[in-house]
């Protein structure tokens, strides 16, 4: 189970494994207990850096003229081959990630989808944004022009997977997807916790760029760790093939490339997205008539997954009292009573310990539940360099290094601290994401505390709020305040499960994400990888298809300031 | 003429002018002569700024909250009180600019205009991007929830006018009419070549402000010349209170101000418009049948403002023969032509007239019309120091400092340059913006090499082509490679005039924009001043207006995938 006589445990250029001579070499360890897995992974050299955006750099006018049926039909087939595959993928991501079976087949199946879902859009075809102004030639002073506009796509992007979603935000992840149905060629950066479940996904998209006789260059996937990890990153960030940059994983690591970026000659966004601590307001009618929900409800959103989701909420306000008191008890009994389950690794384990452990020592915080009586579960192995620069998302500079080997150990056990208003307000570290599965709830005096607390949490991915009836006066002053601090705003409901729709925001103000305007998940997220273009008094013949006077694709448009909605996609 | 009793002279914030009380002062000269312009100006010390930035601050949960209507009349009634003050404005602009009168009724006419545009987006109010996915309650394995998003207001912005557009891109310019119509509080950083254009222009915005009942603390208006000139830009773009800066100058300014947001704790978009080279490519059958439409409309294009204009056609590729042989000469002649126009400021005159001459002195370079005869204009004002700061749009790091005085010159003339494309190839500087009323034919030896040439071209706000019927082959292949090149691209037109639409794309690739997603001109100006927020489970009296199921706004809305035009806006 721990070897794959398929996996290269090479990085993968231009449809083919690179040759590992001389590479550095690196190994992949199982989360549960720290052993090495086979096979032996090669660490990409600066050379392969260069002759994967090179590729990509020359498969960029090919792939972007690719029409748009051909960019859906091999989304459908990378979709199909992962989905072909899945057993042995499922196999791998979970002795490298730790992760369990039901939640890596139920990612598998999101991963697909979201392929699947960009295929549809790049087959419908409005995301282009087609608006168009006619001429007016009799305008006085001036004539007005032809004016038109459609997104086309910014050429060659780096993608960098995430440690704790290994399919959906890794190689052929969200990121992915959305490049390739922009018409980008993509140069993944493999993560070093899940090179064997990387180099599989990769090989899916290598298999399907070849069967769809697209060029191969539009697609390579470098392997990295131990040095090479930040080396390989940077390397890619500053590369002058590439154009833009997509991130998922720690803070450090996302603040870094987005730095590196903007010193480049020639800058490049970075769309980095670095997790937070997701404020959740439990306002005192809800708490009062909707425990029994919200105790199951955040139970489950803490602990899942051994709460490594960058949507995990972090911190829980509610207003003290009988009721509060009583879902403090309550909701760390839950938790108590959830299975432990390994972290992504033993540095993850290490650093999530120590830092709960740091916050419990904070005068005004204290631990409920389990762990107030049992103390400390600090696992033996990690050592203290590697648990301090685990922080965040991620344990390395930008992904996490592999951690020393060590026992099995019994797994992360979920922990709930509370802590009062005061403290919270005075402690800088009660602001800052704790990676694991646990959380803060913090107790204020009343209702006016409840909202200055909101003006007081970091931006963040997620805020959530629940409200009974009696509540809605509180929850209509709120509601703004939230929206100023998140990218999504949750009612009723756990921030965790991030629905790949239309309207989808997955981003958030800094220090959530470096691109706030911009999300990583859902429709919009193919926006990223394109800018606006006009053409203005270009005859129809020369204009792209998107924009030709009889709208032969068939697309909405915005046309002399009204939507023309397609033929067959009617409007009301 | 030179004096304006109505100007104090300071900076205006929370709707007075500021206490000038030990605040650096410096003067204004009149473009034409340099002789210093009445009143003295007091730079904005940095109590000023902190008060301006945290009056925005405190300004924006009320501004934000504005219903629509109440956005629309503000900018309605500053187009008003422009309009109203017009001659008052056109009088010290022309003398602090040196432009023409026409030009600059021509610029006021588009800066009311363009007020007004905003003012009818926001009344319209589709420009939230409003996107609804309903929930299924029953899909399996997950019920799929209810999301809904738009597009919210980041908070308080910065605006740095340009120097060349004393009213359209300047104190209540496009960057100011979007970010107000957004809901962003906006401090504007006056440019210290037009102080007294830029405190009239502010007055009106702070009138209105006032007459509309509208938070006084959602404009400031910063006196900035001197050492202060560079300081007050820093310190805005470094301000915590601030979310996102506008700026339309130099690259070497945009470039500063988006390096100094980067480096924040916490990171800002700074959106910069730059100016570019703006390449024309003049195909061999447009050259043969087109020649005099393509004289006549460059002839105007380069010269016209004295070339100071960010879309002014730096680079014109043409294939050598006798028809691009007579098109030189020709073209040359109209510019000899023209009328001579002083510049905005003495030491832009010395900067371009030092790189015109720079210019000429490449090998493979030459001079062509009255410039090759007479030889250099370089007037004696303006020392050397202040000429070679003042390369780009501006002359001193952000904006261009005050030049020392003079006597009155006969003003810029228009000159063109010819080089080969070996020359071209060899020489960066020939890819450089040179900020005047000049050119550059570069000629290609065959059609080949005029599509290498637009490879080498850096990106820019605008590429052209002119292409005649026996061109469409050659411009079909040439049309994507220009796309990637431009924000614009201009058919048998010129690049010059930007006209205010919704499909307008005032922006390019690094280093014509530090942000080529956006545009500073058109109705998509106002994206840059916003970020999409999710709603998921909102119910329908807490979620904003423009999201309500009955949609009470009457916006047009992507609905479960498809366009839900507005009742009054049909759609076909």
């Amino acid at each position: 189970m721990t070897t794959n006589a398929t996996l290269h445990g090479t990085s993968w250029i231009l449809g083919a494994p690179t040759d590992s001579a001389g590479a550095p070499r690196f190994r992949a360890r199982a989360a549960a207990d720290g052993r090495e897995l086979l096979p032996e992974f090669f660490a990409a050299p600066e050379r392969d850096v260069d002759r994967a955006a090179a590729a990509a750099k020359d498969a960029f006018p090919a792939f972007r003229a690719t029409p748009p049926e051909a960019r859906a039909r091999l989304l459908e087939r990378i979709a199909a081959l992962l989905a072909e595959r899945g057993g042995g993928l499922v196999e791998r991501a979970m002795a490298e990630t730790g992760l369990a079976r039901p939640r890596l087949e139920g990612e598998l199946a999101r991963t697909t989808n979201q392929l699947r879902s960009f295929a549809a859009l790049v087959r419908e075809g409005s995301w282009v944004d087609a608006v168009i102004d006619h001429a007016d030639p009799t305008r006085a002073p001036l004539p007005k022009p032809d004016v038109r506009t459609l997104s086309l796509p910014l050429g060659p992007v780096a993608v960098f997977g995430a440690s704790n979603f290994p399919l959906a935000f890794s190689v052929a992840g969200g990121d992915t997807a959305s490049a390739l149905a922009a018409g980008c060629p993509v140069v993944v950066k493999g993560h070093p916790l899940h090179p064997g479940t990387g180099e599989l996904a990769a090989r899916a998209i290598v298999d399907a760029l070849r069967e769809c006789a697209l060029p191969a260059g539009a697609f390579a996937f470098l392997q990295a760790g131990g040095a090479r990890d930040v080396a390989v990153g940077l390397e890619l960030v500053r590369h002058d093939a590439l154009e833009a940059v997509g991130f998922t994983g720690s803070f450090a690591g996302g603040t870094a490339l987005a730095r590196a970026a903007s010193m480049r000659a020639r800058p490049i966004p970075v769309f980095a997205e670095m997790g937070s601590v997701n404020p959740v307001f439990l306002l005192p009618g809800a708490v009062r008539e909707k425990r029994a929900a919200i105790v199951s409800a955040f139970a489950s959103s803490i602990a899942g997954s051994a709460g490594q989701l960058c949507t995990r909420p972090g911190l829980l306000f509610a207003v003290e009292g009988a009721d509060a008191e009583a879902l403090v008890v309550e909701l760390a009994k839950a938790l108590d009573a959830a299975a432990p389950h390994a972290m992504l690794s033993r540095a993850h384990r290490a650093a999530w310990e120590e830092r709960t452990e740091a916050l419990a020592r904070i005068a005004g915080v204290e631990r409920v539940g389990a762990s107030a009586v049992s103390g400390t579960h600090t696992p033996r192995a990690g050592s203290a360099a590697s648990a301090s620069s685990a922080g965040g998302s991620a344990s390395s500079a930008f992904s996490g290094g592999a951690s020393s080997s060590g026992a099995t150990d019994a797994g992360a056990r979920p922990k709930l601290l509370r802590a009062d208003l005061a403290s919270f307000e005075r402690e800088p570290a009660l602001l800052e994401e704790c990676f694991g599965p646990s959380a803060i709830v913090v107790l204020c005096a009343n209702e006016r505390e409840l909202q200055d607390a909101v003006q007081r949490v970091p931006g963040s991915l997620t805020a959530t709020v629940w409200s009974a009836e009696a509540d809605r006066a509180l929850a209509r002053e709120l509601l703004p305040l939230l929206a100023r601090v998140a990218g999504r705003v949750v009612h009723d409901g756990v921030p965790t499960g991030v629905e790949v729709c239309a309207a989808m925001v997955h981003s958030g103000p800094f220090p959530a994400c470096t691109r706030p305007d911009s999300t990583s998940v859902g429709a919009r997220a193919i926006r990223r990888w394109c800018r606006p273009v006009a053409f203005q008094n270009v005859p129809d013949e020369l204009l792209p298809e998107e924009l030709c006077e009889a709208n032969p694709r068939g697309i909405a448009r915005l046309v002399d300031g009204r939507w023309r909605a397609a033929p067959e996609r009617s409007a009301s």
